[in-house]
């Protein structure tokens, strides 16, 4: 039995990402977002979503680039405090340890110490109300040795990535393996019913 | 030491949503999309991107609305099988057994089956390449009693969504609680360096 909530976030668990900027001034900024995603292949495109009182907001727009970059689970403490503190007032790199790396192909900073990184040129600012969607066309990733597996693939047991739940109580690491890509489901196709 | 692996689509893990529309002939479909996430929290948005060769493409353009299902780890086989077979073609519903119910407040389907499901009303269409963003309005979050903890918060224990990696060999459950948001983080204010 389903019980109806209203019009709330209940989308089961999100990603974590460090959104990195420049102001003006070249001073780098890191805020972590939940709201965000892939969105197209080709262009490979991702979106970030940035209320338009945060100080990484107004550096996306003057800039005109951004980067992702993604945490491990053992950096849930950082990722949480750039979530929280303002880059106007408090230097987030100095209180966390956390270190600032210019991009190569964009003039927007990344975590040094986080593993996975996208370098993202703006592709479009869309206005939906409490928040500005920001799609991003992610020009390079990079991903630290350490969590690359054979043949360059990422090893997601390595890399770690974390979600959040909205309303929730914890942020929670990845889980087991559970079924093949575009292969649990082929067992269905010995029982494959035509459209009438 | 970090390894550029070009503009890939290397994201850590992305949500797995399935997809409800009905076609113009008012009959219920789904897919599985791997590229989305919430996008506003007032209106409380979220957005999906299909290429436009799915049938549930042409549905969304047609019907201005869609549910989102979201599966446990329980269903990775079903979730799977409507992801890689077309609704053009096939009876998805009869082939896997789910459920398809009439959205209360908008014209598409969801999945009985599925612990969490999100009513969305059309708001924006953004042509990006390969995939078409569609962005859209929650305005109901159905949840299974099963899955409600106290106050009805989302128990995600219960409700034991999972994820896709891009280029992966797996889908993921979700794994342990790693610390408490907007809080884990307020450890380093005690250290907290001001801007200069």
């Amino acid at each position: 039995m389903k019980k109806s909530l209203g019009p709330k976030i209940v989308v089961g668990a999100t990603v974590v990402w460090v959104v990195g900027t420049y102001d003006r001034g070249g001073r780098p900024n890191v805020m972590t977002a939940a709201w965000g995603g892939v969105c197209c292949g080709d262009p490979p495109c991702l979106c970030v979503s940035l209320r338009k009182a945060t100080y990484s907001h107004g550096n996306i727009v003057e800039q005109k680039a951004f980067t992702i970059s993604i945490p491990s689970a053992a950096h849930v403490t950082e990722a949480d405090y750039v979530g929280i503190a303002s880059g106007r007032d408090t230097d987030k790199w100095q209180t966390t340890g956390l270190t600032p790396v210019r991009g190569e192909l964009v003039n927007a900073p990344y975590v040094a110490q986080f593993p996975i990184v996208l370098e993202c040129r703006l592709l479009h600012t869309i206005e939906l109300g409490l928040h500005t969607q920001f799609i991003g066309e992610i020009l390079d990733a990079k991903v630290d040795d350490s969590v690359l597996g054979d043949g360059d693939f990422l090893s997601i047991e390595k890399a770690e990535p974390f979600f959040f739940v909205p309303g929730g109580r914890d942020y929670y690491a990845i889980g087991r393996g559970i079924g093949k890509p575009f292969s649990a489901g082929t067992s269905f196709r010995a029982n494959q019913k035509g459209r009438e």
